[in-house]
């Protein structure tokens, strides 16, 4: 409950002191009301008006104005405070002599949109804070004087501020329409300054990424854009609203959640090179390791060589001499065996990995070489062929083949099973949930939507329109090619024929340009897909589609799974794949088989699509790709 | 759309035929009805008597009756069908003369509940499947004639049935009241029974653990109890429950669900010994590695070891001949640095594992060692520190120091972190956590916990109303002390002692019978949690508090974080952890602190308190232990 203590206070008797205004109820684990149960509500938190509230929150940005009235009892009502630069600020103040010191000023990137004016330089002076606490994506101005903090509390942009006050109407009113009167400051964490790296209050996507435990702080500013600003926080509230509507969605459904593994002992080349897991190779959480690569490169490999050189010498003379056969022949044998030593100790040194080989496993934590996940689906379909409809919301794994750092080793994805389904019926499913995906997200996260719309890409809004404003088109492999191969007026890098995968070219022309909207192709060539996926009767084309959405390409890939044993153990021996691995797999059609399908959709295209964001790095809070993995 | 077609018609024109029975609405994406939408109703599906449905499923157990009626055109009313044993079915049945093969009989390894009668033994005979599609914990009984199969499709347990038909009420009810008439299969997926490792429908906790892939089609029967059944799926069903409820308690209070990273560079030692994650050990994924290692062992140290032998007696020789010393220190030195280098080799080859200096990270995937985070704590502060209230809810993995194989190396946890917030805030936001799930389960999964409290252990539904019924105990380290200090009627295996961890025996003890409910312990001495929790002002304790349920023992752990950059650098120090990895996490400290807490919950606890499961290997899917990584 918020206290009645107020620091204006200062012991006076009034004989009608009128009743403290009636506390807004705070959030249910803190003292402090969130700034989303102000500011979102209908009216803006018109009707809290006179309430009292503590609001917690990060300094955005900060204005003062000179106040040389005394101070009444309840602060005057006042016009939108005027800008003051801190550079303005810092040449003009000279230090208080008030007994509590004055509050110094934020840094502020930004121009002012109005002309400067200076405080009085000996008066108090009324600080307007913007703050933030990322409930939502608006700002609460806070109104203080300055004569409230502490000293050494120096309110800069990034600074931390818990205070008590009252909701005021603000008299010249712009999108906000209430701030705060702080009666009190309960708590402040300054920032320290000179090594704060978001001085600046906006900064950019690219600088961002350097400091992702503070990017969720901060304004920030668009590539494309230098004025274009939005808060990091959307992007993740934007996020987690995917993710609850991605559970909301199946568990309404009657789907049920499967813990799928991430460490898996299945690695059969489908997804390329895996991520090993081990607790073979270090004991020695975080220390150095360059103290033991020095002790390994001690082996005098050099000295080695200088005995094969004096070796070689000595065999010379052997030969020359023409002593004994036997003793020659030893050291040529012996010479040999040396060089070959050396030989391997180089390639060894050279060699920056053990080859698999040099690791004994069974002493490995799991007694077998084990990889993180690049796909929940598999295991999915054993939950699938038991308990019908499944699905997983978790990370899986990727390690990208091509240099390109574009692509995350670590993705957030929803993946889902559906036995006694074909193919129709998982495109349906797919495509309801992106639909209300989109659909969410324009219910309920209007703000941030709008946030990232004017400041991040125009269309986001739009395009989420335009994906729940009807069915996605549906297209087969076959009629993709016609549609491709009837486009004139531009040539794509990669060729239009039967049994070539389509490329990232060729899909952004199908759903950005052709149809304007998400676009389902289905029935690809059997090549392209992997091997689970259920052979057509035709035996050229597989049961598998994309859902291929403008801006962002393949947001999701199903198929309808193969569930006739002697098919998948064909498919299995005709790729080469190892059968040993997939005995279980196989199991699965041995012993009462279903029809059974499925997808998968990549939660950062969903993320993509809604922000406009055009990297995938400023889509996850903490982004893993080749090269990189902060914190 | 339910098909018209019936198998039983034979052509015979009926005057007036009566109009097809209205069917139920199939599931949204397939074309059957789930068991769930028919027996889990108020009614248990009496008020769909009459319907037409498709449902699909995987049979439990088989049971069948001779039919010496002619079939008439709606099946008569049966009373509950005879207990049939397979064995003595197949003794006893002679080969049908029907053109359509006869459906032969599941291996049904429990004792029938009647004793066995045979059918007629040339006429058609009336098939009593129960099957379950994993969507509830309730069989369907789905009744047909032997005739309806095709050639081979021999129905035992395990098999897949799609069938079409219309319900009809049990003539004798008991559990359940209506049974499906099946007018139509489309489709058997048979189970091979000679390797089906199921053939028994009844099988232990233990034995399913080797098969993984099936496990949730199973049946199983309880350790304790050999005649205590229950359906694996329940399980999985509770668990989702749980997954879903966190999901919605805390989007209901605003909090943001972030993505913390599974990938991780932080090593400090908080957490032992950490699984590592690198793309240096492996090239050829599901490639045998034997030949590998056959390969390295090929380096033929005996030849080595040979010829040191040979090269001794030739200094030996030289040495007796006592003749030219330069050729002999020369072959001294050579025989000393062979010496060394077959050492070399031989600690090479017995080495399981190269030393991490070996390995060169800067080639590594991520240029860098990286591991598997063993907390979202970290992270989700630095996001709290932003957003104020976030949350996660995925895997993490510790490795298991002990060689015990009862703890997982991949456990799900539900993580929060709540800026503005102290200790009893946190403490308060983890209990309500706590009860929401289990008033949740007891809402909505009630035919599960029926289910595993009949039959895996009477106490589930008691323990979980007990956690709901009120507020849990709160007692201090000290206090927790005091009580231990005064049992007289039982000594505890550890010392009771400050400083001391409490053991688990002791955990028990103040929840399972001192206080026969749950209780959370707070403000433990500082030695015996980790660096980040807060220092109390007395210095000896800091702002930790766990919550210890009956039966499982610490399912929470939670704290107030260290807010105070001094304090928490100092802390660093005394730890003795690397602190150019936590320069991050200072920076929390150092730029806008503000008071914080957070928590993590186990799921797989609460799936044991929810389910009575001894071992947590039987509450999750794909158990990870030392050792054991299937599949």
């Amino acid at each position: 409950m918020a206290s009645r203590e107020t620091t204006v206070s200062d012991g006076s008797n009034q004989p009608e002191a009128p009743p403290p205004p009636p506390a807004v109820e705070p959030s249910k684990y803190s003292k402090t009301t969130a700034l989303k149960s102000i500011l979102n509500r209908d009216d803006k938190g018109l009707g809290l008006v006179g309430r009292r509230v503590v609001v917690g929150g990060w300094v955005n940005s900060r204005k003062e104005r000179a106040e040389s009235d005394a101070p009444s009892q309840l602060p005057p009502p006042r016009a939108a405070a005027q800008d003051v630069s801190c550079y303005d600020v810092l040449m003009q103040r000279v230090p208080f002599l008030r007994p509590i010191a004055r509050i110094l000023v934020g840094v502020i990137g930004a121009q002012p949109e109005k002309p400067a004016a200076s405080p009085a330089k000996d008066g108090p002076f009324t600080v307007y804070l913007r703050i933030n606490d990322g409930s939502c994506s608006s700002n609460l101005q806070v109104v203080l004087d300055s004569s409230m903090s502490l000293p050494g509390q120096v309110i800069t942009v990034g600074t931390s501020i818990l205070a008590q006050g009252v909701l005021q109407k603000i008299l010249a009113p712009k999108k906000h329409v209430v701030e705060l009167m702080v009666e009190k400051i309960l708590h402040v964490g300054v920032v320290d300054v000179k090594s704060y790296p978001l001085t600046k209050p906006r900064i950019s996507l690219v600088s961002l990424r350097d400091h992702p435990h503070l990017r969720p702080r901060s304004i920030a500013v668009t590539q494309s854009n230098s004025l274009a600003l939005f808060q990091i926080g959307s992007v993740t509230r934007i996020c987690s609203n995917l993710i609850y509507t991605g559970h909301e969605f199946f568990h309404k459904k009657g789907f049920i959640h499967v813990h799928t593994p991430i460490i898996t002992s299945m690695n059969a080349g489908n997804h390329g090179k895996m991520f090993q897991v081990t607790t073979l190779l270090s004991n020695s959480g975080g220390k150095d390791k360059s103290a033991a690569v020095h002790e390994h490169e001690g082996v005098d490999l050099e000295a080695f060589r200088a005995a094969i050189r004096e070796k070689s010498k000595r065999i010379d003379e052997l030969r020359r001499s023409d002593s004994n056969k036997e003793a020659l022949s030893a050291a040529e044998l012996d010479l040999q065996r040396s060089k070959e030593l050396v030989l391997m100790l180089e390639k060894q040194q050279q060699s920056t990995a053990p080859s698999a080989g040099e690791l004994d496993f069974s002493n490995d934590f799991f007694s077998r070489p084990v990889y993180l996940s690049a796909s929940a689906g598999l295991h999915l379909e054993s939950y699938a062929c038991a308990l019908s409809s499944v699905y997983t919301i978790g990370p899986v794994f990727q390690t990208d083949e091509s240099k390109s750092a574009e692509k995350l080793a670590e993705m957030w994805m929803i993946e889902a099973e559906l036995a006694f389904t074909e193919l129709q019926d998982v495109m349906n499913c797919a495509e309801d949930l992106v639909q209300s995906l989109c659909y969410s997200l324009m219910e309920t996260a209007g703000n941030d939507l709008k946030c990232v719309s004017k400041q991040i890409e125009k269309n986001c809004i739009k395009r989420l329109k335009s994906i729940v404003s009807g069915s996605f088109a549906r297209i087969t492999y076959s009629e993709a090619l016609n549609i491709l191969n009837q486009v004139k007026d531009k040539s794509f890098l990669s060729k239009v024929g039967w049994g070539n995968t389509l490329s990232e070219e060729q899909e952004s022309y199908l759903a950005d340009e052709f149809y304007k909207r998400p676009v389902i192709v289905y029935e690809y060539p059997k090549e392209v897909k992997p091997f689970y996926v259920r052979v057509s009767d035709n035996g050229r084309t597989v049961s598998a589609f994309d859902i291929i959405a403008p801006k962002v390409g393949v947001m999701v890939r199903g198929s309808q799974k193969e569930e006739r044993m002697d098919v998948i153990v064909k498919r299995i021996q005709e790729l080469g794949l190892p059968h040993e691995q997939y005995e279980w797999y196989i199991d699965l059609r041995k012993h009462g088989s279903v029809k059974h399908s499925g997808f998968s959709l990549d939660i950062e295209k969903m993320v993509m699509t809604a922000t406009g964001l055009a990297d995938v790095k400023d889509a996850v809070p903490f982004p893993r790709v080749r090269g990189h993995a902060k914190l």
